[in-house]
């Protein structure tokens, strides 16, 4: 089976985790400061790209987690600017202690700046392209979590044919760890590299990885309306992204074409039961800023039901913390997960005989970027999963 | 064939159109004024439920036709009030003379005190199940043009089946004709009453039925993912509308139930060649006030490429005033149409072998329903079809 | 008197105005078609930078003007592209005939390259500060509305001051006849180059101009809170103008320091009777793309009441078309008013002893920017004043 | 003086705070677990009226809250539905243990079925008017924070008249203490029933209460500005807060009788140096769905300047966890205080000789209601001020 099943390096979904340390079952839920064996006291991170908006979300994130200080923030654009400049509603005084002890430093740095005996770890929020050769850079004994797509595609050519260049690190590509966490915590628990999933493919992947996985859905005919939020299009001073040009309307963008379609069949097909999988993905830009879903029409398997479907979910992340099942009848709104890491997935019977719709929401910034990225980082460090990463979706 | 084949009545499409009158080609174009023959001077219409967002729609296109006038205005909750309370950005100021002959009365009333020897013509914009009954009520001499579904459905049972209720006016229901314009100008031209297509119906059934006639596509397997506005749910004080539940997200609704679905199939019906259409049709609800995109996944016949696709479309929509089929790599935005009768098609190649994207645009007030609405009382009345409908989209 | 007291040339409000042809009282009103004494029968005109957001608007209201042609169109950056795909809301389609006669070039072109011979006409939206030299550039012949801030300041130095560069066409400076349509009827119908008003000055003006003439209030201690759609901002690709900087919340900016305050000051100096006025003036910026209001805090002159002011403003604009004066215990939104060229004004008692609040409200894109500039261009080329321009407001 | 000067019962701004337990400096910031002297371990409360807005955030907050268990929700109208339904970003699984202990009781009630033995805290965020009644018949035992307006004004005959009713329960408002926190902390921490600020209130008086008691501001003309975001009109279905009517547009409301205005009123006044004070204060409703903007336009003392004010200010609130005073030439944004309990405050030369203008920006839900509300609870609780509400402003 191509995903592990469930076990937690740091405790259940955060309730009946027990034995987890002297303070008890209640206290140890949120944040966990427990100790996992082995794990250090605390460690040191860079974050490399901060200034855009999964640079700004991971460190919103890490402003509350109680083992993780961030030591050096990176911008090539704004090095040299107090970080509250870039990002005001994280100015210093919303922050964890930057008291006596200075752990952190809040002004951003070019990359080449960063003191490195300071950091264990690693954020890199680079552009897709520029990432590989400063990844290949890095002191060796650095963990890194890198949210770019440039270690996501297994094969250095299709990812030459995807993104127009040569691979720049096939021999880190090699050694990189692809981090859909709920399928892969062992590899990222032991892994140096995880190249965090795209947005689009971690709300494909978490409900169909299980239904092709179980022989439940077919690997044919999978059609993908995915929606996103327009964070997603990064901070970038583009004309498209104004707010004039978002507001009030939407449309749709990289029909057939999107980046995202190959990381999404290679790790279909990683599952798929009879050959290749072969998507149809059209994305939507939407006049919001976080939220993402994608509304998937699939092929049952001959003798599957919509029930079974539902019931193979369920039971996959039962245990989950983040992943969430709705029951029959209930419709997942993205709002219901915004700033939040959770995803939450429904599944419904289609007019079309033998088919279902399968939807799934998440926070493109949080589950789809940063907030997966600490969660792997929290594996790879020994610290809980969820450590940091328990904030309540917000709503209105 | 079961559309008719573009016969204007009122001439091309506000470009060519030739010999209407001593004003010269120029000047003919917006708004039309010219004379068609057997066509009154001037015709005075009520607008029913008018404190709704399609009644207001309609309020504000005629405010600018030359040869409508409104003479009664109907809101059974706002009886009594000023127009402009209910919608001052339709306050009197900004209409066309209201002056001497005092040609628009502003207050609303209730439908009984509707004097209705002074009215020719009405818009019913009421509540789907209140309409048949007041509309049988009507004078037998009045033209109607319902915005309501009561007359979408030609089969009384397949009506009881998905409204749940028993229809109310059958003999009314023989008699009326489905108004998509483009399709049935001739029996709108001649009809008393036209059932005004829904917004969802319009967006899917202008890209699919000429291609279901010309046998490009197939009838099964139609995936048809739909996002519309907020408008399109109307302007009763319901607290899933409200802008802190649909800002900043969004959400499918009626899944595989929303009451468009008989109407869809009903008309793509007319046009298979091979049995009945039965399709998948998922609603999304959007966080702006105006727009909808219908993004359609079909299968093409054996043969068909997507360029065939689109020449068929570009060849039925070329002499239409609102209709516009986008060159091959184009896509269209619903801000594209904002505020405007426009429809904007485009047809895209798959990944999936043998399969087609085909996406269409509308603003769901203007040609999802009001405009529409307009379209068809101007045949009706035999005024030139686009005469005050030439309002050109609104961006930003 | 400091402003003109309403002759109009093209006639009244579009209501009582009689005896403008032969086609009677009623179809005179929208659009006017009817000769002015000595007006060309049609105009040809040239749209400078007219890929930003107030270029587009002229277009489209262009687009429905009977007698103004549009021959060029030009963009530094986006020249040899199609029109259309610079603004596809505006593609050719949904136009006016560019039939046999072609009237409309619609790919954009550098300014160098217009081809003069052909316009008569120029409507100058390019940036403050490049301005100036093209315009003194221009033949002597063309007819110029500009709707930089270029020539809006009669003091060169004042000028300097606040832009901080010497201007570069002082004579032309001198021949500016500033545009603020209500007040200077007769000084813009003879002028050949006329400087558009900011949109904050207009929304202020509007009100206070005719206050301060009649001695109403006082010129001190005027506070005035103006908030602004983003599109004033332009369509630059600025990250503080993206979706992501601008929804979901709001700012001030360039606190007394916004380069509106020496205009707003300038026009309010001409009516005062009681020595220089300086205004409190603080914009923000609002997350929605159309719509300005000003909420202007004054002092009443001893014995003035609220009823004075208002009674004051509604005789000021009884005959008005764009500008409206609502009754006591009315309060305008800006949404009464989007997408068209009218302005709403309120005034209320405030619970400060002797102060009175003044709101008014205009799409900061038409009466604020464009529609201002056709309403100018339609009184310098004889053109009835409201021809173009009688779009009833959008909503929702 | 007016305002106690900062004593803090949990420590100081969540920084230098030291000595608070064994797990060290660090741990103790966020949230804080360690014991403060007296307070019991764990508090049970309940929250009546929970399906609306601050209802929900109350929820919010507390899900996150080491020490206060929810023990009962209730809600009139949706009594009997499990909570999720009611606000399905809160649903279970997102939360805190519900495991063996089940402390959360997640499905609503009415009041009248809430077991008060099993509960000691109450916030009650009941509609205006109603809330009176139904306080004076809670059990005498229990703590109370109440966020209507019911116990905000001393003076029962001030209530009669803003309110239009007799106060029905004139006893309990004698002892209400009035929950500014920051000025009232001592008052607070000895209550048993707190009456909850108001947003527009809470929002003002953060930055004038210390101006005006400093005698650095004059207590006449003083001009308030103020906007909000939608979520301060609450949950209720009323048309005017459809997104519709919401959406792309802002306009005043309340001119002069907003019912903040006592409120503020008496709050200002008992710091005042030189009799009663009476303001100008207009609110606008902003599309957004959190934040709140006060600009203020106030008149200084003689002799007193800008950077007395913003030094003022600074002074009074350096130790504060939650208000923040701007350094010369930064402006606040809505945004950086989103989804959080902070106060973001700046201070401005205006142009007109002897004014300033003060801006402070709250989250209306947060520190305008719930957040406030359990910043109040905590220290009627003895625990630490900040516990539950170190949530990091969420952009974009």
């Amino acid at each position: 089976m191509a995903f592990a099943a469930r076990p937690r390096l740091g405790g259940g979904r955060g309730r009946g985790a027990t034995g987890e340390g002297d303070l008890g079952a209640r206290q140890a839920i949120f944040p966990r400061r427990v100790r996992v064996a082995a794990a250090p006291e605390q460690a040191q991170v860079a974050v490399l790209g901060a200034s855009g908006y999964t640079g700004a979300e991971i460190t919103r994130l890490l402003a509350l987690h109680p083992r993780i200080n961030v030591r050096a923030i990176t911008s090539e654009r704004s090095a040299g600017q107090p970080f509250r400049t870039t990002f005001p509603h994280l100015r210093e005084s919303f922050f964890k202690s930057e008291s006596e002890d200075a752990t952190m430093n809040l002004t951003l740095t070019k990359v080449e700046d960063v003191e490195w005996d300071q950091v264990d770890s690693v954020f890199c929020c680079l552009p897709h392209g520029t990432t590989q050769e400063i990844i290949a850079g890095l002191p060796q004994s650095k963990k890194v979590v890198d949210l770019s797509a440039d270690f996501r595609l297994k094969d250095v050519d299709v990812y030459a044919q995807w993104y127009g260049a040569a691979h720049k690190a096939p021999d880190l590509q090699r050694e990189a760890v692809y981090g859909l966490t709920e399928f892969k915590r062992q590899e990222v628990a032991s892994a140096r590299l995880v190249a965090n999933p795209g947005c689009y493919p971690t709300s494909i992947q978490l409900p169909l990885v299980p239904l092709l996985d179980a022989g439940l859905i077919l690997p044919e005919d999978i059609i993908i309306d995915a929606k996103s939020g327009v964070s997603g299009a990064g901070r970038g001073a583009k004309q498209s992204n104004l707010y004039c040009e978002i507001a009030e309307g939407m449309n749709s963008y990289g029909i057939t074409s999107h980046r995202h379609v190959p990381e999404v069949e290679q790790q279909l097909d990683e599952v798929s039961k009879s050959g290749p999988v072969r998507i149809s993905f059209t994305p939507h830009l939407m006049p919001f800023s976080r939220g993402m879903q994608s509304t998937m029409y699939v092929k049952m398997a001959a003798g599957a039901t919509v029930a079974d479907l539902r019931a193979r979910l369920a039971d996959q992340f039962q245990e989950e913390t983040f992943v969430h099942v709705l029951p029959e009848g209930e419709i997942p709104h993205t709002r219901f997960v915004r700033g939040s890491n959770h995803c939450v997935i429904g599944v419904y019977e289609d007019r079309i005989e033998g088919r279902a719709i399968v939807i799934s929401v998440i926070d493109n910034l949080v589950k789809g970027a940063s907030g997966q990225a600490l969660q792997n980082m929290n594996l790879m460090l020994g610290f809980p999963e969820d450590e940091g990463l328990m904030q309540i979706p917000m709503f209105p």
